[in-house]
């Protein structure tokens, strides 16, 4: 039985993997599989450390990385995206679930399996409405910002792993208070195996891929060597403590990680841890889709290729209900993790799938090894990672383009650090959308004049223009609407209330995208009172959409003057009208 | 001891009555009496029915109309306006307190004495900040919804005084579904007295003034006439009620009013209160700022005088916190109350201040006469009131004008009439903002060509336009930021996807008011992938802001092509540059 064409393509369009599976051959196949080892040898660890980030059993980073990425290369249209842990989501899942229950308690982990539920339903939900384009509302300079003091505050809060101390918060302050009220339990030997950790880790990221390069490796295997490693230093600090015994000297190590199979788990449905959760997960959701979206439409860039957001909401959605169902936490598209699967040859989403398994494998057969395995490793690992994150000179670069934008994006960062990261990139969002509407509300208004020899019209304080005192000409920048009615109002009033012998006002509307119902009767006010004086109020390069809105109500019949079809036919006839006079 | 000039000048911006007192004189004097005579008798009535509404003992009405009007008279800056209880706010309290005490206990007076102090409090800090501006985010159409639907829900809650019957809810839904409940409980004489009532009113209202304007009376005279209908339904019928006494008879009357002076009153300051009613508080301060501000703004156009609405802000604010020190509950500025001081003559808000007295007098000698006053004849002066604000045009009206409009209008009407007021006009309000941001973010482009014989371009969908197959030029109809920047570069990819010849884009920013730090990334990707398939980006038209802010970026270093003064500069030179080459 064959299925109609059109019910094909339309589940072409919601199953992608209907799509590449089509053409797959032995090439992609191998592609694919080479890519899958890579990813899966660089993932390992950092499952673990983000699980640890997230303040969760080590276990649940690689459960979190097997079934939510076979979901994804059903649903998801990327060809080289890696989903699974990534940084800030586990940051952003350890200040949800920590505000509920205590962390290594059974809560904990059943809070933040309910957590990856809710964000997987917002996820599959913005998806079915197309609601992906919510997340334009989130601008790259709060975006910027957010990453970067999410980066620190991972950084610090990994420290107490480094030091070999207890430390708890959820904020810049918080963090370091506690690290400095703890920091004579400073264990020696975790502090010399972290430090060295670090120092190597890197040195791996700047200084081993020029060494390999040296010896004549070709520039993408020196890349993706270079990457390996943290499991290096996983590999050397775990027999360090395993052979001389570090485990009783105060070092503390990952433990006991069960072995098996990911367990089958159900979120919670209770309206009440719902109801605590559900901002949480939305944040979630979104800053895991930008970041996400993100990543993978600069990859399909470089070959050409298209990913749908709203159908990435689809695929997000459905891995993070993987995750939920299968003992895992929130997940989303990691960038470093992506670019590796992509630099390694991935080439369709079959690659995710092969990573899925090699981590499965991982967690059937290697978790024993992992025992001996020092917690400091793994923040070096974490700390390495997210510190190429931080980018403070988001902050110099907005200063010196944009007020507006600078200031969203200090906010950000000092809100983030100070308040931790719900509080940081929501007020980011409110403030960089509240910032837009107050400036659309006092628009700039020039007033123009001809260019000579031309018929183009520009700023009298900026350009040397001919003008008439008689017609006063107000380029409007900006559309009309209910936040700069009244604004306008009161601009034409103040302007035609000197002394001057002015006749005519032509409004230019070349920059007026819109005229709402509350600009129309600003407009009607404005020229009811203007006739008063005898002065005729005209438009010009008034837009067709505009225009066929104007049409449809009584304003141009009551309108006094007339609308031009440019700025120039308005001040010849007008100029003209006079001499005629 | 004479003041220095300066803070003379600081002292009056602030103390606006230092101004106007400078010029009183005897004449001013006079037509401020006449006008408080008029309004004192036309605010007793209405002063006592919204108390009433607002679910308030009637007094309460009389002390919201003493020291809130002198209050005003020394902080406001409207010559006219009229301060005191109104309908809208009266509604909106008895929603705000209804939530938190019974009708007619202490606590729900004192709720709404609290209310008044909170909305005083967030009004002051309002003008003191100079946040008059966040009223302007309230569009013109969802005002006029709201205070239809208030109207429609006003009139509909008076409706159990007319039937002698009890009725409660804050929505159409809770108020119809009560009084059905109870219409077998009518009350045969009350129904007649209210019915009679209102339809008296409705006569003065329409009949009264053709019949005086007929017998030869001034139209000005014949109009507060007209307005002073109710004083007289009210004397008719507490008279026929005292005299045929039926108050035995089932007719519900106001009973004792306490006379003498307004008492001294305290706020609360439990936090657990503030936080209560805060959001309430928030809504009515904006929705009366609003409502009074533009009576204020309508009547001082007439006399070429100016408001300022930041002090105004603070006029009122002080008029809630005198409110709420005696006895009172939210007032504002009337819209029916302030147009009859206007006619009646007043010229200074001195005229307040002597309505202040007037109603002093009242609350001092008259209240005893109240007593066999019905509250059918109170509710048949609200129902007629309020009924003249009702207007469902503007849906019509929006419907044919602007769809978007009309969905935040539609919006608003259904949740107030369904769900409240508050529900109603915070829904109205983050809608409209909404749209406004749905809007921008997918903007209008049109690709444009030149209008033979001009240097004018415009859409080639709508003209008959000149075009060249290698220059594409795209002129965007909106400010490009951070929630419209992946659109312009979705549109610019798809546009040159096709296989025609192009070798330049140009972008004509004419409508481009602002590009933030979000779009100038996505300039910046845009320009590189131009660049990787052989065509040149280029700018035309840009305004000064805008060129500004660009030269201090390193994109115009960037860019492949250059900006141009005009389109038509830019065509002319790119189609020249391929005839020479």
């Amino acid at each position: 039985m064959t299925l109609p064409k059109i019910t094909r393509a339309s589940l072409e369009r919601h199953l992608p993997i209907l799509q590449w599976t089509k053409t797959y051959d032995r090439d992609t196949l191998t592609s694919d599989m080479v890519a899958a080892v890579i990813v899966t040898i660089m993932l390992i660890p950092q499952s673990l450390a983000y699980a640890l980030l997230a303040g969760l059993p080590a276990e649940m980073g690689l459960y979190a990385s097997i079934l939510p990425l076979v979901a994804y290369a059903i649903f998801g249209t990327s060809r080289a995206l890696a989903v699974g842990p990534v940084a800030v989501v586990s940051l952003m899942t350890a200040a949800a679930v920590g505000n509920m229950a205590l962390q290594g308690t059974a809560e904990y982990a059943a809070a933040a399996i309910t957590l990856a539920f809710i964000s997987g339903v917002i996820l599959l939900v913005m998806g079915v409405f197309r609601l992906g384009f919510l997340a334009n509302f989130l601008s790259h300079p709060v975006i910027a910002g957010f990453i970067t003091a999410s980066g620190v505050l991972i950084a610090t809060s990994q420290l107490k792993h480094i030091f070999g101390i207890d430390a708890h918060g959820h904020n810049l302050v918080q963090l370091i208070g506690s690290l400095l009220e703890n920091q004579h339990l400073t264990n020696p030997i975790t502090l010399f195996l972290g430090l060295t950790t670090t120092a190597f880790l890197f040195w791996v990221r700047k200084g081993l891929k020029p060494l390999l390069l040296g010896t004549g490796m070709k520039p993408r295997m020196a890349d993706i060597l270079a990457k390996a490693g943290p499991v290096a230093a996983v590999a050397v600090t775990t027999i360090a403590v395993w052979l001389l015994g570090l485990g009783d000297k105060g070092v503390k190590i990952v433990g006991e990680v069960p072995m098996g199979l990911p367990p089958l788990t159900a979120p919670s449905f209770s309206p009440e841890i719902w109801s605590q959760l559900f901002i949480s997960g939305l944040l979630i959701s979104i800053i895991g889709f930008v970041e996400s979206v993100s990543v993978a439409q600069t990859l399909a860039a470089k070959k050409r290729q298209r990913i749908v957001p709203d159908q990435e909401l689809v695929g997000l959605g459905a891995s993070n209900i993987a995750s939920a169902l299968t003992g895992g936490y929130p997940v989303t598209g990691g960038f470093a993790r992506s670019v590796v699967n992509f630099d390694a040859g991935a080439e369709t989403p079959a690659a995710g799938a092969f990573t899925a398994v090699g981590i499965l494998l991982a967690a059937l057969l290697l978790t024993p090894l992992l025992y001996f395995l020092p917690k400091a490793t793994l923040a070096a690992t974490i700390i390495v990672a997210v510190l190429s994150l931080v980018d403070f000179s988001i902050l110099s670069r907005t200063w010196s383009y944009s007020k507006v934008d600078f200031t969203a994006v200090a906010a950000t960062i000092f809100l983030t650090l100070g308040f931790g990261v719900e509080m940081g990139v929501s007020v980011g969002v409110i403030l960089s959308i509240g910032l837009f509407l107050y400036k659309t509300s006092r628009p700039h208004v020039a007033e123009v004049g001809l260019v000579p020899g031309t018929q183009h019209f520009r700023n009298i304080k900026r350009h040397d223009v001919e003008t008439h005192p008689e017609v006063v000409s107000l380029r409007i920048d900006e559309s009309l609407y209910f936040a700069n009615a009244r604004f306008l109002e009161d601009y034409v009033y103040n302007r035609i209330a000197c002394d001057e012998p002015i006749r005519h006002v032509v409004l230019m509307c070349s920059a007026v995208n819109e005229i709402d119902m509350s600009a129309l009767e600003s407009l009607e006010a404005i020229n009811e009172r203007l006739e008063a004086v005898d002065i005729k109020l005209h438009l010009s390069e008034v837009k067709g959409p505009v225009m066929d809105r104007l049409k449809r109500s009584h304003f141009l019949d009551e309108m006094t003057g007339e609308v031009f079809l440019s700025q120039y036919d308005a001040v010849s006839a007008l100029t003209k009208e006079k001499t005629a006079a």
